[in-house]
């Protein structure tokens, strides 16, 4: 059994998050980065939009009541879009207003202190979808269009003022590091719709920017974070075992 | 708060664990292979031995009457060496006759009925140290021989015979792939002593042929374990809640 020794960064999404673990991935970067620190959990589910996402999480976050056993999530970052933005009628569709009250149901189950969920000590970041490239992204059965991704990503901005949580726009920095042109966007997307080692690494980048300037904190370097367990050199080698015990944060 | 949703695959070592979440290490390979499966957990410690890794273990592991509240660890692996090889009068060395034992206490702790730490359900592999490249590891303050962390893995196989654990003799792989030159281990390692991407991907091999061979109910495809959430091609999208339940490995 896995004893509870590290909190967690929390990452919930669909296929781009659950791809977040591959070589460049923002999960593998994340992992490296907090490594001795904070885990992390991906909780990525391929297709899934946010009318799905909701009775998900509702079984992936504790209740209050079982805070005591398990890790305290303290970054969560909420990224779904690219398929709530699939047109109709396609099962995955899900109109834009509920799409942004989902948003903010999600939100408002982890920052409302009547909710169940309610969980101070989780900080959030909301993301916004990447811009699709209609040119690459050749699925007729399952198509998405350029502009309509893009309002989606739009609602996420709004759900963020709305909810007082800063958004990742990883829409904004990819398509403004593609020099605006949806077909340049192949840099950044293998297929069109998702992201590869470049495109991952705008998110990471807009993630820890988002962390340094609203939760420094949680900074992997310099925050309130320190290794769980004692740096070796730091270590009383004559006398190791009072060191070798966990540690928390830095308060 | 993180609910317990998914098993663990936690892995135990030193800094060549550590850097396992590098793009390309092994840890990144296993979460990317057992994602919405299992969870992997990284356990190492840079500069971490067996002496020190025991107090260490009884923290990050849970005790048998905790077992309700954390996540079941399936797999585990426990890869020290390349610090207790270290020539004495080096803190960190640890003689071969204690490093045995040590490694057949941490086994011990999760395999022996009468361990408070006993856990049936968790998988062990013991994976041994990889070669050193002295030509390349260029550390007067902190010098490794090739004889002596050969000898290191050798007893890794001796502790694996004698406990009844399958080996994960990387050393031997690492050795051989390098056409048994100590010199053209510098394909694998980048710094001599700590593994690059390529050494990784024979270490995830070696793990991943362990599974399918000797605990095949962990295999991440074919075996007995299934997505958590129900792959989204399979919900039912007109009443999706009762499919959107968390679901057990599949028995």
């Amino acid at each position: 059994m896995a004893a509870n020794v590290q909190d967690v960064i929390m990452l919930v999404g669909d296929s781009i998050t659950q791809n977040g673990w591959e070589r460049g991935g923002f999960a593998q970067l994340l992992a490296e980065r907090y490594v001795r620190k904070l885990d992390v959990l991906n909780r990525g589910f391929s297709g899934y939009q946010t009318d799905w996402a909701i009775p998900v999480f509702e079984q992936i976050f504790a209740k209050q009541h079982e805070q005591h056993h398990v890790p305290k999530v303290k970054l969560l970052t909420i990224w779904f879009g690219a398929n709530d933005a699939a047109p109709a009628p396609s099962p995955q569709h899900v109109p834009r207003d509920r799409y942004k009250e989902n948003l903010s149901h999600l939100v408002q189950m982890v920052k409302s202190p009547t909710s169940a969920y309610y969980s101070p000590d989780t900080q959030i970041i909301l993301i916004t979808p990447p811009p699709v490239n209609t040119k690459q992204w050749n699925r007729p059965d399952n198509p998405r269009v350029f502009e309509t991704t893009k309002a989606y990503a739009e609602d996420v901005k709004e759900v963020g003022e709305k909810e007082n949580v800063p958004v990742a726009d990883i829409w904004t920095s990819i398509f403004d590091a593609a020099g605006r042109s949806e077909e340049k966007c192949a840099k950044y997307l293998w297929d069109g719709l998702h992201l590869n080692s470049d495109g991952y690494n705008i998110v990471f980048q807009d993630v820890i920017d988002i962390v340094e300037r609203v939760y420094p904190e949680l900074k992997a370097e310099g925050g309130k974070l320190q290794d769980v367990f004692i740096p070796w050199r730091e270590l009383n080698v004559q006398n190791p075992r009072p060191s070798l015990v966990k540690r928390n944060a830095r308060f």
